[in-house]
C-alpha cells in the first residue's frame, strides 16, 4: 500500500469520526444548540459522516471500517482491496492502523469541536456516549447478535453495489448507513465497526477530559468481535447469492 | 425460476423486513435507544429498508411485494417479471413464495436483534406491532380503502420509472416509499405489500416470544387483499394512461 | 394537446395533491400514527408529492402548477411547454383544467383515505387546513409577499435547472420543495402553486365532510395570485440571469 | 469576472441566505408552522438552501461562501475560480463583493417573508438568531476552534468532489452541509461561512426592525475569520492528500 492510499483511508476515517461522533455531542451534551435532536438527526449524522468521508477516501476504495475490510478479503468475487491494493495480511494491516488512528484523530477532532460543552456536561456517561457505543441493555451474547446482524447488512449490501450499477456511489452508502442506524440501531447504538468504537475509546482514555469515567473495557470487545464476524459472514455469505445481473 | 432468481427475492425481501420491522422495533419497544423517534424516522427506515433490498434483489427485479409481483403480471406493457423471468403462473408463485420466506426470516431476524427489548416490553400491542400493521380506527372497509389507494400509487408510480430514465433507480422507489408512508400511513401504517404483513403475522404466531398476545388474524385479511386490489388496478389502469415520451 | 398529455398532467397533479393533502392529514387529524410528527415530515411528505408526481406526468413536462406553466409562457428562453407541446392560449388553459381536475380528485382521495379520521377530528379548521393553506398571521397584504417570493424561488430555479445538467431531474425539484417548505413556509404555509390551493378548497366545499366548516374563501385569492405573480416573475428575471455555462 | 458571472454568484448567495435565514426563522420565531420544528429541520433547510443557490449560480462556479473562494486560491491543484474566472485578487474581491451583496439581499428577503412573525416576536435575540449566528457558550477562541473545524471539514471536501466523478453535483455539497450542520453546529450554530454571517448582520443593524436589540458586534469576527482559516487551511492540506483515482 502506497502512503497516498494509507493517508487518504486515514483523513477518510478521520472524517467519518469528526462527523460521526460530532452529530452524537450535538444531541447528547449540555448546552449545544442540538440537544435533544432526535435519534433520526443522529441517524442522519452519522450517514452523512460516511457520506463525505468516502469521497475523501477514494483512493484506499474508503473502507473506513476494518468490518468492509475483512468481508473484501474473504470475499473470491473481488480481487483487491481497492484498485492498486492487493489482498494480503500486510495491506490488511495498513487498512487497520489507518482506520484506527483516523478514528482517534476524529474524536479528537470533535473533543476540540465541542471542548465546553464536554466541560459543561455533567454525566460521564454521556460523555464516553459520544465516543463509543454502549448498549441499552447488557447482555455481551445478545448485544453480540445485534452487532453481527447489523454489520452483516452493511458489508452484505455493501459488496451487493458493485455489480448493480447506479451512480449513486457514496450516496448509496451513506443512505445505507441511515437506515441500518434507523432500523438497527435501538440496542447498541450500532458500532457495525470495529474502529469506529476502538479508537474514540481510546481516545477517551488518553485525552483529558474533565469529569470523564470510566471508558467501560469490559464492553469494548463487543463492537470488535460483532462486526468483523458479521462483515466476514457477510464476504462470504454474499458468494453464494450471485448477482451477475447479465447471466440472469 | 432460477434458484438465484429466488433466492435473490428471498434475501432481498428478507433485508426489507429485517430493516423495515427493525425500525418499528426501535421506536416503539422499550428501553430501546431510538425509543419515540417519530412518523418521520419509520418512514426513513421502511424506505431504506427497501433501498437495501433492492440493491441485493436486482437478479429478481427485486419485486419484494407480491402486490408488485400481481401489478406487472396484469399489466400489458410490460413483457416479463424480470429479465429471463417469463410472466406465467408458476413463476408468480413461485415469487410470492420467495417474498414470504424472506418476509418471515427478516422479521425472526429483527426478533434476534431486538431480543431483549421484546422480553421487556410490557404491552402486546406494541408487540405485534413491530411485525405487522393494525388499523387505528378499525373498519374494515375504511381501512381497505386506504391500503388500496395506497397500494395504487405505490405500484403505478413504479411502473411509470421505467420508461423515465433517471439513473436514480432504487433511490427512486425508495423516497417513494418514505412519501407514501409520510402521506398515506396515517390510518392504517401502511402495509402496501401483503407478504410484508402476512410473513411477519405468521413469524408472530410461530415465534416464543415473551409475554405476547394476540397475532389479531381478524385483521390480517385487509392489509393482503388491500394491496393486491390496488396493484392489479394500477397495473391495468396504467396502461391507459401512456407515457412513452419520445411519441410526444 | 393531445389528451395523453392532458392526462399525465392530471394524474401527475392529482398524486401531488394526493400524497401532499394526505401527509398534513397525517400529521393534523385526530387518532392518526402520524399526528404530531412535524413540520419536517410535511415538508418531505410534499416534496416526495412532487416526486411521485413528477415520474407520472414526465408527458406534460409535469408542470404540476400553475405558476410554473404561466413562468413558463413569459419566459423566452423555453421554446414549447413540453416537448410537442406549444406555448399558447389554448395549451394554458388546458393545462390550468387538467391541473385543476388533478387537484381536486387528489384532494377527494385524500378525503377518503382518511376518512374516518375526518369523521373524528372535532376542529373544522384542522378538517380545511388538510385541503388549503392558511396564513399564521392574516394579513393579506404580508401574506401575498411571502407567497410571491416563495413561488419565485420554486419557479426561478426549476427554470435554471435545464441548463445546468444534472440526472437528478425529478429529485432535484423535490428537494426544492422540501427546502422551500421547510424554509419559507412558515407563515403562510406555502401554497407556491394556484391550482394546489383553490382545487382542494373547491373539494372542500363540495364534499359532504362531517362537521366541516367555513373554506375561507376570503383567503383564497391569496394563495392564487401570490404564485401567479412569482411565477410570472421568476419567468421574466431568469432571462436577465443567463447561465449558459458553455460561454461562460 | 463578467456582469454575468458576478450576477450568478450574487443571486446564488441570494438565495442560500433567504432559504437559509428562512428556516431558523420558521423555527425561531413566534406563531410560525414551522415553530419548534428541531435541529434537524434547521440542517436540511441550510443544506437545501446550498442546493438551490448552486444550481442558480452554476456560471460562477456557485462560491456561495468566500471561505471556498480563498480555499480555491491557495490551492494549487485548481487552475481557475470557475471555468473562465482566472484566479487573482479582483476577481476575489469581486467574489467577496457578490456574496456580500447575495448575503444581505437573501436577509432582507427573509424579513420581508417573515416581516409579521418578526414583528410579533417578543425576544430580540431570537430576531438576531434568525440573521446570525452566536455561540452557545461564549469564548472566542474555543468558537474559532469549532468554525475553523467546521469550515475546514466543508472546503476540504468539496474540493475532494472534483477529481471524484459522481454524477451527484449539487446534492454532494447539499448533503455535505446538512451533515456538518448536524455534527458541527452545536456549539456555534455553523457559519463556516464569512458572508453568510456577516451580510446579514449588516442587514440587521440597518433594517428597522421592530423592537431588535443588539447585532452583537462583538461577536462579529469569530464567524468570519474562522472560516477564512478554516477554508484556507483545507486549500493548502488538501495538495498533500493527493486523490487522482487514475494513478492510484
Amino acid at each position: 500500500m502506497s502512503l497516498e492510499v494509507f493517508v487518504a483511508e486515514t483523513f477518510g476515517t478521520m472524517l467519518l469520526l469528526l462527523l460521526g461522533t460530532g452529530v452524537v455531542a450535538n444531541v447528547a451534551l449540555a448546552r449545544t444548540k442540538g440537544n435533544n435532536g432526535g435519534f433520526l438527526m443522529v441517524n442522519f449524522g452519522w450517514g452523512l459522516a460516511v457520506f463525505a468521508g468516502v469521497y475523501v477516501a477514494a483512493l484506499s476504495g474508503a473502507h473506513l471500517n476494518f468490518a468492509v475490510t475483512m468481508g473484501l478479503w474473504v470475499n473470491g468475487d473481488t480481487a483487491e482491496f481497492a484498485p492498486g491494493v492487493d489482498k494480503n495480511f500486510i495491506n490488511a494491516i495498513a487498512y487497520l492502523a489507518a482506520q484506527m488512528l483516523g478514528s482517534i484523530l476524529g474524536a479528537v477532532l470533535c473533543w476540540l469541536s465541542y471542548k465546553q460543552h464536554f466541560d459543561e456536561e455533567p454525566d460521564p456517561a454521556n460523555k464516553l456516549g459520544v465516543f463509543s457505543t454502549g448498549p441499552a441493555i447488557r447482555s455481551y451474547g445478545w448485544n453480540l447478535v445485534t452487532e453481527i446482524i447489523g454489520t452483516f447488512v452493511l458489508v452484505f449490501v455493501i459488496l451487493s453495489l458493485g455489480p448493480t450499477a447506479t451512480g449513486l456511489g457514496p450516496l448509496a452508502v451513506a443512505l445505507l448507513v441511515v437506515g441500518i442506524g434507523a432500523s438497527l440501531g435501538g440496542p447498541t447504538g450500532y458500532a457495525i465497526n470495529p474502529n469506529r468504537d476502538l479508537g474514540p475509546r481510546i481516545a477517551h482514555a488518553i485525552l483529558p477530559i474533565r469529569g470523564k469515567g470510566s471508558s467501560d473495557w469490559g464492553y469494548a470487545w463487543v463492537p470488535v468481535v460483532g462486526p468483523i464476524v458479521g462483515g466476514v459472514l457477510a464476504g462470504i455469505v454474499v458468494q453464494f447469492i450471485t448477482f451477475p445481473v447479465a447471466a440472469a
